[in-house]
């Protein structure tokens, strides 16, 4: 269901721009969803403070600051804001289309002064329904934009770190936020596997238990959301990597070392998403080698069935015949040696039937 | 049935040719096709003029003027115009011989003066099948030629923004305009894959509701269509890699960022093609499980039907026999005893296919 | 059958070969097939001459005219005759072994004073099978040496343009008729994927109306020879791409912009190939779901006529029996009223079956 | 079952991580499992000797020795007393982070100073279950730290190796002691594989002997199996390959000699891991195919049985109907000549299924 | 059979050696199959001769003289004479390792005084199953060292053009006899793939004329022989390769053509093994649809049967009741009419079926 309903929508963005000038600047998402709500958090090795800005003003006063600012808008549709936004902070307009455009497939571009990214964010929703969000990143000197589609999101680990000055976080400058925003987008991915893994799990037993068609749309529905969050992940190591041979300026060397342990994160998702991807598939072979089985089951009982009783009805219907001259039907026994002949019959049968395993 | 005229066409197209001289331009469409049209929209920042030609010098008039010329030539089957227009604008005979040939799979040459480029542009037409059509295009300094195979096509956004003004493109070059063309047709791609996408949906639904021979020929048809496209489709993201890293004069840097953006969609496109290519299997797939489902259900009837009645008639059977001796039939009750076992074993039998799940 | 037959007869011939000295001039053909021929077509640009020489000296007095000469040699199994040939012409003794295995697998030799090239020519023959024919081709400064299997080849048309003076043949070197040749030989795989393709869409025809095993053997065949043509034409395309990038001065740069072109059909030809690889392994397919339906149909009349029948035919057995005391017998409509109840079995079954879309 | 253990343990671990900052050292392991265990063995060429230490300044003692030392950490759950140790033999947080996340994919990361390595020990235990542990060695100038999740581990052939002085291992360094280890980790890998080996040669004469549910579920488990084994093993072979690459002054040209040996052996293992993989899921469609046997088999015995006495049964009908004229029921031998054609046709009818091979 | 003996050797051999010393030379073959037997056969351009030796000195005695000699070492068991002979020839302990490591994969090593190749010789025995042998063998400047497993080998033919001066083997040096041996295993890879062929061409017939599980079970033995037979060749392409690209003295620039077509044969015999191992697959797929086949005839006799007695049946059970009034009974010509009826439905029946083409 979920899924259908993805790629439905996907479609029909898309279609939306078809014809439109490229760098068109086209908020390709649910228009209606979430109004833009900024909220910015600044900090330093010694202080932070949450800011809700008024006015882009007080947003683009943060761009110079010397203290680490996290710029965080959500809510893509007001496309003009974003413009604003983009000529403040000095953003191509390319980029700008890239970032109301929830279809964008994941990216990385090096510009001279800002790096910018995007990605999904995966998780799982309170119905343990798949979500898939556009976000997109902007690294600055002494800044990362987060632009994100819906209010929800899986930055909550990051934000509770810098308040509570746990972990490596305050002593670091932007760049090292950048990698922990990314961080905490690609640690989710494996709770979004832990899903697939969860409902590959139930389906196994499914499929043993009460293999039906329900089951078999089922699987098929999984084999396409691993297609899917495989498109969404697949390119991941890939601009990880480049972000680590990247020679920009604004990654310091030693945030380099965390990206290489976000590296490895990525190399794992995508062993682990090849794994499922397999067993997915194993699952549809399992489900119609176990629907064989049942239709050998319900070929055995008619079998047994109609191998027994119908030899013994053509012998009723031999004595059921109107001859003159039939002298078994005078015989004082005959009727006990038809019954005796009959029950022999059936014993013989079982005992071919259970020789055979199909009893 | 659209699919199976293409391929025929093709194929025999090519007979034609063997044999011949490398390099002779051969025409490969439909001869009777269209005649040729020529439509040349010329712009300048600050002007724009739509001519239609009357003879091959006012066309080659736009070769040396400084302002941007698009020359759009429809209609492929007058070879002879088609070499009259090379020599004039000094194309090499070999592209010539690309330019007629309308099976030319999708590529593109450097020339010292101009680029030679060879697509495929797919859309849907008013009955939803998809039509191929070859596109020839060749990037000048001041202008770009286009040569189409059909009046219809998927240029008519940028006639507009051209006419209208809008986004940049009458500020720019001939390289942005090869490149607005080039972004079209990757464009348009994206509403043929809806159509794909749209027919994968109706075949799952066809599939779980009513499978039958046709759903599965269909599904063939779309297992070939997704082949075809690929086969014109897959190319492009490696030709628009080589404009990127190309060293021509005629591709400013500042064009080369938009064309990343266009390699990106090429990207995608791939992508979710091999998505589609899967689903159509799966649906093949999915088609077997649900026949064998079927088959399941009409063994269950048959066999329940045969379990029941087949031992009650046995017992009639019986009971319709002429022995002299037989006591039950004399017994006051007889008839209605055999009722009651008749009507017990019908019960047992209920019972134990209700357990197996069969009712 | 056709297939089946080259398979055993490559075997066989390899095995003669085993044990042997490399290097070792075996003829693998067959042995008695073909006479040696050779004809000799001269050319410049101004006259052309065929000549059919009576001995080695005859031939070996073309390597060192000015004028382009095409030595073509058909039969190779006197090995001594392409020795002394070889010898004349100077040629590597690893080369003649290469000429004369008929089984060699395509290949491209660069020499200092010459280039050798080995390929399958295939074809289609008058009863359209599939045949593939050795051919050896040594381009030199001056000639072009070509060795064939048979009398059969696709290089008409070359012999044509060279007589008519059509095309550029004649006005260019040897490099370039090494070049028609080659593009000869490719240009006819278009025809044999032609036959294939054609093979293809009568399989699917018959799968559809009529599949039988024979169907399915016929599927499998062209499996092995869809397998058999890439083995022979896989190769080419990178063969194409050395000779290009070769540095050799026997090739000119205008000769490489032909090759390229050349290049192009080879990419074309091995994607089609795959496509056509794809849609037989459809077929396959396709037949398995169609015997799956067929047996459904089977299963559906068997269930129909069973399910209706068997509980009707227990009735008239209760009606049947013979004891003493069974009222409905001796009621005066009682074979009415039976009948009367048939048929509604019978009506509840038909509506049953109607609803189940089994009818 | 014990498959599914581990993908369940995996999953579960990592989700306790999610939201942590990157380089937070969590142990991922069975917390309760084993408490820290600590043996060192220090040898050089004329003495060895093996310590129990009783604090962590004692164990950091053997980092500056001359002798070579291997500290053998068993257990690591106790995360404090890891960092400990990290901090004394100057190890990078990161790689503390690496050795406790018992879940950490196979890696090797070059520090200045020393090499790390993560490696998967696999082995059968005495349930002839496969034990996947967690291993983090780490390579110094003169002592190999190894950190073991369980007490179990495959290095006793090394123990008795440097106590027993047999080998080369006494009179070289660290390095070798390293590769030693390593060399012990791939070696026991054959066993794994022989495991699979063995479970496939039982599975394969399952299926032939008694093809039910259960043993197609086996087969799903094995095939489970193997891709977990693969994905533990397939770094491996790129990982020994970089070791042999290094530039690093730790490792000996000598040491990369043998290094070569274990490439070789991990290459080897690969292929036999793919070849095993193939058979695992050739066991599938052989089991398919054995099923689709059985049902042929039942469906023959139901045709043969009902094609039989079917028609027999409708001859005894006839005679059983009640018409006042049917001058057959008055015939002498009437009754005979019925039970005549019935055998008759009943020989007929085992005549015809003997000749279709049926019987 | 034969197939299932190798991989149980294998494997068991292998655990022999798990936890031992790397380096430690352990024969893992059949210990007691031959004892070893030494030949030397020495030759120059003007003669040659064969040694017997006795001792280990006259062996080594070969090292140095300027004449060629075949150093022939059969049974590998002796591992200290193996030691012996590797010290006097001054080979590297880890090489020895490999000699008589009878499951050692193909490979390469090259060291500064001799190259050494491992390969694996496979032969058809009198049975006509295929044999693996080990072979290895070390290219010194005037002699070559074979090590093998068997009496049997592959290498008369190298044997017999030396002792009759055949080819060019007595005119050349040492790497020539080297490549002459190599060539000598290739070449009977063709032997073995051609009796590959030869199963897969007599099984395709016994899957359309008599499937059964024996067959089932042969086509996968074979599959398991092609992947068994895939791991020893494949590597074989790239190691020949290395000889041709290795810079050492020892291999003259002559003999590197030679081996450049021992190359070609590698990729020739790789894709045909890729091609047999498709046919192979197809075969699998041919023998589930035919099983398929088999089920439908078996169906649509049953089908037949059932659908026309049963409703005769069921008309004489009508007439077989017992009601006081039943008016057909007693008309004069009830009981031919019944015929009639029945006749006419029989004919129905027979030409319904017809037209559905299952008679």
């Amino acid at each position: 269901m979920a899924k259908k309903k993805i790629v439905t929508k996907r479609q029909f963005k898309r279609h939306k721009k078809v014809g439109k000038a490229p760098g068109t600047i086209t908020y390709m998402g649910h228009r209606d969803a979430t109004e833009t709500k900024v909220t910015i958090i600044e900090y330093t090795d010694s202080f932070n403070k949450v800011h809700y800005p008024g006015d882009i003003e007080q947003i683009a006063a943060h761009k110079d600051t010397p203290t680490t600012s996290w710029v965080n808008i959500v809510g893509l549709s007001d496309v003009s804001f974003i413009e604003k936004v983009g000529s403040h902070f000095g953003l191509n307009p390319l980029i700008l289309e890239d970032i109301v455009n929830t279809q964008q497939r994941p990216k990385i571009d090096e510009y001279e002064d800002y790096i910018f990214g995007a990605f999904k964010m995966l998780y799982v929703n309170e119905n343990s329904e798949l979500v898939s969000e556009h976000v997109a990143m902007v690294l600055m000197k002494n800044c990362v934009l987060v632009f994100q589609e819906l209010d929800d999101d899986v930055f909550n680990g990051v934000r509770e770190r810098i308040s509570a000055k746990s972990g490596r976080i305050r002593t670091r400058d932007s760049d090292y936020l950048f990698f922990a925003l990314l961080d905490s987008i690609i640690d989710n991915y494996f709770v979004v596997l832990e899903n697939v893994s969860h409902k590959i799990e139930v389906l196994e037993e499914e499929v043993y238990e009460n293999p039906n068609q329900e089951v078999a749309h089922r699987i098929q529905l999984l084999k396409k959301e691993v297609l899917k969050i495989r498109q969404w992940i697949y390119p991941v190591k890939e601009l990880v990597g480049r972000l680590i041979d990247s020679e920009s300026a604004l990654i310091s060397k030693d945030t380099k070392l965390f990206l290489r342990d976000a590296l490895d994160h990525s190399y794992e998702i995508n062993e682990s998403l090849q794994i499922y991807r397999e067993m997915a598939m194993s699952l549809m072979e399992m489900y119609m080698s176990n629907m064989s089985n049942k239709m050998n089951e319900v070929m055995k009982v008619l079998t047994i069935m109609a191998s027994i009783f119908i030899p013994l009805t053509f012998i009723a219907g031999i004595y059921g015949m109107n001859f003159d001259h039939m002298p078994e039907l005078h015989w004082e026994h005959g009727y006990y040696l038809v019954w005796g002949i009959m029950i022999t019959l059936f014993i013989i049968m079982l005992i071919y039937f259970k020789k055979k395993h199909w009893l």
